[in-house]
C-alpha cells in the first residue's frame, strides 16, 4: 500500500492507493495505447486547446493542490503556488510550441534531377511515437510530476502518458492526475491520455510494457541507471530519458570576489540552501580563489550558512540520504567543517541543516565529486588560473556551471565558458543556478550522469522533440499526405516548412 | 592480420593492415580528441570548405577507388562509380547544410518578465558532441563506409571521426581514410579529423573509448546489438546510433494488381535482386491478393526470378548467412519454392543466385519475419484486407513499407498508410524501397529492430543532428557567446533564428 507521509512530523498520515498489479499495469498501457490516435489525428489546435484546459482545471483545484503538496512536501505555500504556476504556465507555452508548428520539422523535396539520377518526392515530417511512461520526482511534486514537463511536452506532442507517482507526494499525485484527466475530458478528449501507477515495481513493469514507446524520468543515479537497462534490454528497446542530476560547480574569479565577494556568499548562500538544497541543479561545488577576497568570501559564507535554520525535507530517503552523504563528506580525508546552520531551528520530522564544508585542492575524490543532495556546498580555495583548470579537470559533467567573473577575469573566463560548453547543459554568468526558466531558449540536460541523453532537454521547448519521431513519405497522393506536407496547407493550417532546401515561415 | 579477399573467386588477394591494438585505438581517438576544437571554432564556412576539398580528393582518386572496391566487394564498376559520386555529393550536401545553418538551432529569449518572475537572458544553440566512431557497412563500400554519411555528418557537425574499417574492403577503406585526410589537409585541417582502425576487437575497443562521444553503426542485428551494450554499460554511456536492417514489407492492392501486375512484378524482381539483395532496404516480404490478377503477377514475377543470374556476394560471411536464412525458409513450415535464378550463370566464387518463395498465411512466423540479407523474396497471398491487416500486425517494424495501389484501392491505402505509420520511417507509394536519396526531406531509420534510435535518420540532412548536443548560455556577455548567438550577427554569419519566441529567415 502506498501511505502519505509527513515531513514536518515523520509520520504516516494516510493510505493513498494500493500499488499497481502487473495486470493494471498492462491494462492502463493499453488503454493509453488506444486513446493515442484520436490524440494526435485531433490536430495541434485541439491538443492546444486541451493543454489550456488542462491549465485551468489545475488552477481550479489550485488551493487543495496545494494545501495537500505542502502537507507532503513540506516545500511551502508560496514556493507550492510558484509552482503550480509554473506548471500551468508549461503547459499553456506547450500549447504555444505546437501551434507554432516548427517543432514538426516539415520538410518538401519535390521530385527532381539529382547528380545521382532522378529523385522521388519525398516528404518528411516528425510524429508521436506513442505512449509514453513519466517518472515523478521527489523535489518537484508539481513540475516534475504528474502535471509536469514531461507530461505537457508528452501530450503536446501527441503521446499518452501513463505516470508512476512518486512516493513522497502520492496524494498529491492523485489529485493532479484527477485535474488533468477531466481537463482532457471537458476539452473533448478521453480522460485516459493521462493515468497513474503506485509502487516501485509497477514503474518497473510501465518501463518494460510493450505499449510504452519512451520513458522520461527524473531522479537519482541508481533509480535511472536501473531503469534505463530495463528501457535497453527490452525485447524492443525504447528510448530512456534520464535526468539523474549532477554536482554543479560555480568558480568565483580573482575580480569578481574582490569586487562583491559578499554579493556573492549572500547569494551563493540562497542559491544552495533554497528548497532544503532539494534541487538537481543546485551548485554542490564552489571554486574561490585563495588570498583575502576569497577569505572575506567565504566568512560571509559562514555567516550565512551559521544564521540560516534549515528546513523539512521531503521524504525519509531524502533524509536518510542527506544524512549518509554529509557523515561522507565529514568524514574525507581533506574536508573540514566551516560552518553549519542552526540547530535550535530544528523543529523534528525530516529536518536537513545547512552545512558548509572546505576540500583541500588534493581532496576532490570519492564523495566530494558526487552528488549530495540537501542544503551542503563544498568550497575549493585554489591559487592560481591552473590549479583550478586541474582542479576542474576533475569535476564530472553537469547540469550547469556557474561564472562569476568581472572586468579583470576576462581571459580567465572565457576559458572557463568553453571549458563548461563541452561539460554541461547551460552556463550561468554572475548568476545561481537554481531556477530553470521554461522558454524557448532552455537547456536542462547535460552529459551523462546530469541526463543520460546528451542531445535532449527536459525543460523548455525543445523538450517535446524526445516524444517524436520522424517519417518520410515518398510519391504519396495529396489526399493521404498529412495536412502539414500538403503543397498548398489547409485553411487554418499553419506552420515553418523547408521546402526544396529553402526555409519558409509560416 | 586483416586480408582482403576477391568474392568473385573466394581467395585472398592481399593483408591490408595489422589488427589495430588497443593502445593504437586509445592513442588514435586522443588524437582525434585533440583535432576537435580547431574543427568546431574553424567556423561552417571553413568546414564546407574542407567537406568539398574531400569530395575533390576522391573524385581525383575514382579510378583507384573504384577498381580497389570492385575487386573486394564485386559490385560491379556501374554501381560503385555511382556510390562513389554519391559520396562525393553527400560531403557536399552537408557543406551547403551547415552553411545554411538552421541545423545549429540558435534560439535567443531576451530577459524579462515571465508569469513566475523575472527571466534571465537565455541563448541556446547546438554544438558538436565530440569524437565519434563509425563503423562501416559491408554493402556500401563507400556510401556508407568511411567516406559515407556517417562521416560525412559527423565531420559537419565539427566532430573528429574514428573509423571501424570493414573486413569487407579493408582496401578500399584504407584508400578512402587517405583521401579524406588528403582533403582535410589540404583545406587547412589536421588531417587527424579523420583516422582507421581495423579489426573487431579494435571496435569493440573503440566503442569504449572515454573520448568517443557517439557511435554510427551500420550493420547487422547481432553485431549492432554487441556493441549498443558496450556504449550503454560505459561508465559515461554514449548514444549508439545502429543501423540493424530489418524485413521491409510490400503490399500490392488489389485494383494495382489487376492494372499493371506484370509491371509490379518486373519492379519488385529488380528491387530485391537489385545489387545481389545486399541492401538494408530490400522489400523481404511481398503481399499479393489472392485470385487471378495476384496469380498473374505472381507468375510473372517468378519467370523473372527464374531467368536472372545472381552474383557474388560481398564475403564470406553475407554469403554463409544468405545460404543459412535460405535453408532455413526452404525447412520452414508452410513455405514452398516458387522459383529459383539460373544455377547455369554461377561461375564461382560466393555466389548468390535469387530465391522466390512462397509462405502461408499461418507461416509467417521464425525466419519468414527475419531479415535475410540476400535476392530471396517471400510472397504471401491475402484474401480480404482483414486478413492483410492481421497479417501486417505480425510483422515487425522496418525501414521502409511500400504500397502499390490504383484509384479503386483508395479506402484501402489510406488505411494501409497510417498503419505503416506507425511501424516504418519510409512509406514508398507505387514504388520500391531500394534507393535512398541524399535530401532535405530523407528518413532513413525506424523503430526497433530497423534502427536502434527511432527518433533520427542516418541519411539525409537530419542526420547532422546525431552528433549535436544543446548548450545554454544564461547572462552571458555578448564577447564570450558563439557568433551565432549574437544580438547583431558579425558579416559573414548567417542563419535562421528564434528570437523571443519568433522564428527569423537567415
Amino acid at each position: 500500500v502506498i501511505t502519505s507521509f509527513d515531513p514536518r512530523s515523520a509520520t504516516a498520515v494516510q493510505d493513498v492507493a494500493a500499488e499497481t498489479t502487473a495486470a493494471e499495469v498492462a491494462r492502463q498501457c493499453a488503454t493509453a495505447a488506444a486513446a493515442g490516435p484520436a490524440l494526435e489525428s485531433a490536430g495541434r489546435a485541439a491538443r492546444a486547446a486541451m493543454l489550456r484546459s488542462m491549465a485551468g482545471a489545475l488552477e481550479d483545484d489550485r488551493a487543495e493542490l496545494v494545501a495537500t503538496a505542502d502537507r507532503e512536501t513540506a516545500l511551502g505555500p508560496t514556493r507550492l503556488n510558484g509552482e503550480l504556476t509554473r506548471s500551468a504556465y508549461q503547459l499553456s507555452f506547450f500549447a504555444e510550441v505546437i501551434e507554432d508548428g516548427a517543432y514538426l520539422e516539415a520538410t518538401i523535396d519535390h521530385a527532381g534531377p539529382t547528380p545521382m539520377g532522378p529523385r522521388p518526392d519525398l516528404r518528411r515530417m516528425l510524429r508521436p511515437v506513442g505512449p509514453v511512461a513519466v517518472f515523478g520526482a521527489s523535489n518537484f511534486p508539481f513540475a516534475f510530476s504528474v502535471p509536469g514537463g514531461d507530461t505537457a511536452s508528452a501530450l503536446a506532442a501527441g503521446c499518452p502518458v501513463v505516470i508512476k507517482a512518486h512516493e513522497a507526494h502520492p496524494a498529491t499525485s492523485q489529485l493532479s492526475a484527477a485535474a488533468l484527466r477531466r481537463g482532457a475530458a471537458a476539452a473533448g478528449f478521453s480522460a485516459d491520455v493521462v493515468s497513474l501507477v503506485f509502487g516501485m515495481q509497477a514503474g518497473a513493469d510501465l518501463t518494460g510494457d510493450p505499449h510504452i514507446q519512451a520513458v522520461g524520468f527524473t531522479g537519482s543515479l541508481a533509480g535511472g541507471r536501473a531503469l534505463a537497462e530495463i528501457a535497453a534490454a527490452r525485447p524492443s528497446p525504447v528510448p530512456f530519458y534520464g535526468e539523474l542530476g549532477a554536482v554543479n560547480p560555480l568558480v568565483v574569479c580573482p575580480a569578481a570576489a574582490t569586487g562583491r565577494g559578499r554579493a556573492i556568499a549572500a547569494g551563493l548562500a540562497g542559491s544552495f540552501t533554497l528548497g532544503v538544497g532539494q534541487f538537481c541543479t543546485k551548485p554542490g561545488l564552489a571554486f574561490v580563489p585563495a588570498g583575502p577576497a576569497g577569505d572575506d568570501l567565504v566568512a560571509a559564507l559562514a555567516a550565512e550558512v551559521t544564521a540560516a535554520g534549515g528546513g523539512a525535507m521531503l521524504s525519509a530517503r531524502v533524509h536518510g540520504g542527506f544524512a549518509a552523504g554529509t557523515a561522507g563528506l565529514r568524514e574525507a580525508t581533506g574536508v573540514s567543517v566551516l560552518a553549519e546552520g542552526s540547530a535550535a531551528e530544528r523543529d523534528g520530522g525530516w529536518w536537513g541543516t545547512p552545512l558548509l564544508l572546505q576540500a583541500e585542492p588534493d581532496a576532490l575524490a570519492g564523495p566530494v565529486l558526487e552528488e549530495c543532495f540537501g542544503p551542503v556546498l563544498v568550497v575549493v580555495r585554489y591559487q592560481t588560473q591552473d590549479e583550478l583548470s586541474g582542479l576542474l579537470g576533475q569535476v564530472g559533467p553537469a547540469l550547469t556551471a556557474s561564472i562569476h567573473a568581472d572586468d579583470g577575469d576576462l581571459a580567465m573566463s572565457g576559458q572557463l565558458v568553453e571549458w563548461f560548453t563541452g561539460r554541461v547543459g547551460r552556463i550561468v554568468w554572475n548568476g545561481y543556478p537554481t531556477g530553470v526558466a521554461v522558454a524557448w531558449a532552455t537547456q536542462h540536460g547535460g552529459p551523462y550522469p546530469a541526463t543520460t541523453d546528451v542531445l535532449h532537454t527536459s525543460v523548455g521547448a525543445s523538450a517535446i522533440r524526445r516524444w517524436l519521431r520522424p517519417v518520410a513519405y515518398q510519391d504519396l497522393p495529396a489526399g493521404l499526405l498529412p495536412a502539414e506536407l500538403a503543397d498548398e496547407l489547409p485553411d487554418g493550417v499553419r506552420l515553418p516548412r523547408r521546402v526544396d532546401g529553402v526555409l519558409a515561415m509560416a
